[in-house]
């Protein structure tokens, strides 16, 4: 902890320390503002909640009884930054993350970077916009079929859906967009690959972007676009 | 077929009848034109090739390396008319359908009709457009991975998607819309329900078709309710 | 239904006849004795209760929270007969059933056929075994994942599974078997073909049956051939 | 590479250095044997080749008419070892694997770990066996339809399945097991969790692993327990 402190640091953020206790289930941690303007947080050690299948002879599945979506895991998030650049670079410098793919304006300027520290596809993507605005949450969803199940529970809900059922070109997974009573974007993500450490960088062109934000629309929402501060 | 030819004939439309081998792979058939004035062609006996399965020990699937996607039938197609109740009386009163679900305007007048004689949901279906046209021919997909594949497919060959995936309101099955190159519309469906003969008939208002339509987007697309003449 | 009446008695059957109100729910019946040994009846006008999606603008999917495996209705039925041959043709000639699939000997005698008159793969099939035996009765599910779903469910609640999930070489349907807490057995049964009016039957010889039965394994299990009297 | 030459020579693993080129497409490897009696190569630098999706605007699904179950890459493989305890502990100890899961016996002593370095519920496992002894590869699918297809591709081929398609309670992932020409067995595999490094282990007694090997089944196969040597 002592040496992520200094990192960041020497890279110029100030680190503030929080006590155990001081948010509740969470260890210490540090807190501080990335470069693109959002507060972060990196906590070691979290209380475990709700683990309903245990860890003595589980259940390998869920009670078939859950309420609603029920997806097992959060599995990234997308924040904006007018630099795009120069925010994953931190993540990248600082904190270890590999870039999976990029996009490209004609200038060869980053408009977009997808950034993972588990073998996924991403943990963080940061897009072009706004210092401070964040794009979207997204949950693990385990299939196709349930992605379907969740389109079906926001409609039979009368949640508005943003975007989807469909796949994205980038990460290669299958996706919903949706709004929240608070008009926050979320999302629900399944599939994607399971890059290596030296699985190779994908880059898009701009110009060929609509297929990897939305392959089977090949089209950039102006709606998709807008972003939450 | 002497009884049908005078059945339509009776609803006062002119029968022609069409000899064996007139047509390739037909048998005798009666030809007329259907109060919507769309041409109509009732056949009796067709050659049946293209069995890839075969008839002795056949495999339950098939071969695996089939081109594109593959739809082991078609199975519905929606066309046009500008008195829609005109139309479906047709079908239901001298072909024996029956109605599955169909949509009213403000005023009771019927906008669309869904019609079957094969325990699905539609076998054709009427909605309110100029004479004559054709909106979409519906193949058939066995589930909704086959409908993911289908848009895959789709999409890796620069095929422009008109709607989906999704779901209808209508027929609860699930849906992509695509154009081919002549412009056609053209479906992949798959799922909805069995509808026995006495099946109560499904009634949907003007008001709350977007979600008939389309469960997911709930809105009535100006693009998807253009057809083809 | 004074006609159907003729045409099973005219086959050598008493009928008897039920009135309404006589079983709850139930119109007027015909009760008799198939040549197979089992109890039949032909139900005119059954009470439609439980429609828990309505008429009116109705919701395409079922509410999220229903409990258990909830299938959406009933498949067919599978029964044992010491002359299938005999036991096939009473459903054929009187009842109007088509048979779509059959296993023969090498003598050419039929051990089981699989008869329709839905424009599914069966409605109801005949196996040898002892008259008057139920096989078991099959629950209809939407498709695969379902299938998997209903295995969760049934391990979950500690039910012993019979087979599956795999699926026939008969039907091509997916398929899972089961045990009720009488013993007796059940299915739940997904996809197959739909079989136009003039389909060509499929012939299996019982050398190649295996494939038939259960196409992934390719066995005839001993506890499957088990029926209940 | 040094360091990890000094780590397994520490645990008392004889080291023998394979330069780049000795064996094609592989960059300097380290070889030994390890406790259980296999000979492992730790590779710095493959070669990449066969990426069919490319690294500029890349298609995100492969070409629609790949032969074959095409799985899209190797997921984890399972050894025997006498000692399983002792085998686990050199990956735990000198090459950093995280124990997801194990099997106990009465006694408290290890019949099984599952081992993992990708945010996955295993790259390798081991279970009691012949030293030596190669259990299984399983290569990954991405979903519940993909292991169907495998299982119509299997038999469509006639390739003999050993197990499934079924659900482990051990990963909790979906599954089949089929013999190649070799006599080897092969698994395809999809699912699972996603564990984080502070995951806590899963332990399961001997005598509830029925569920855990085979969720569905409940039992312990005599001809899975086989191994290959």
């Amino acid at each position: 902890m002592a040496e992520l402190e200094k990192a960041v640091e020497g890279y110029g953020c100030q680190v503030q320390r929080v006590s155990r206790g001081e948010a509740v289930g969470q260890g210490e941690s540090l807190r501080f503002v990335i470069p693109s303007g959002q507060t972060m947080e990196l906590v070691y050690d979290l209380d475990k909640t709700g683990n309903i299948l245990g860890k003595l002879n589980p259940s390998p599945v869920p009670p078939p009884d859950l309420p609603g979506i029920a997806p097992p895991r959060l599995d990234h998030m997308l924040i904006n930054a007018e630099e795009v650049g120069e925010a994953g670079a931190f993540f990248q410098k600082v904190l270890g993350f590999r870039m999976t793919e990029q996009v490209l304006d004609a200038n060869g300027h980053q408009l977009g970077v997808w950034l993972e520290r588990s073998h996924s596809p991403h943990d963080i993507a940061i897009v072009n916009g706004p210092n401070g605005a964040l794009h979207h949450f997204a949950f693990w969803l385990d299939d196709w079929d349930e992605v379907r199940k969740a389109a079906d529970i926001l409609a039979f809900n009368g949640v508005q859906i943003d975007q989807g059922p469909t796949r994205h070109g980038v990460t290669r997974g299958n996706t919903i967009y949706f709004f929240d009573p608070l008009g926050i974007r979320n999302e629900v993500f399944t599939g994607g690959y399971r890059p290596d450490p030296d699985f190779p960088s994908i880059t898009w062109t701009e110009d060929q972007f609509g297929r990897g934000l939305f392959y089977y629309e090949n089209v950039i929402s102006q709606r998709f676009l807008r972003f939450h501060t």
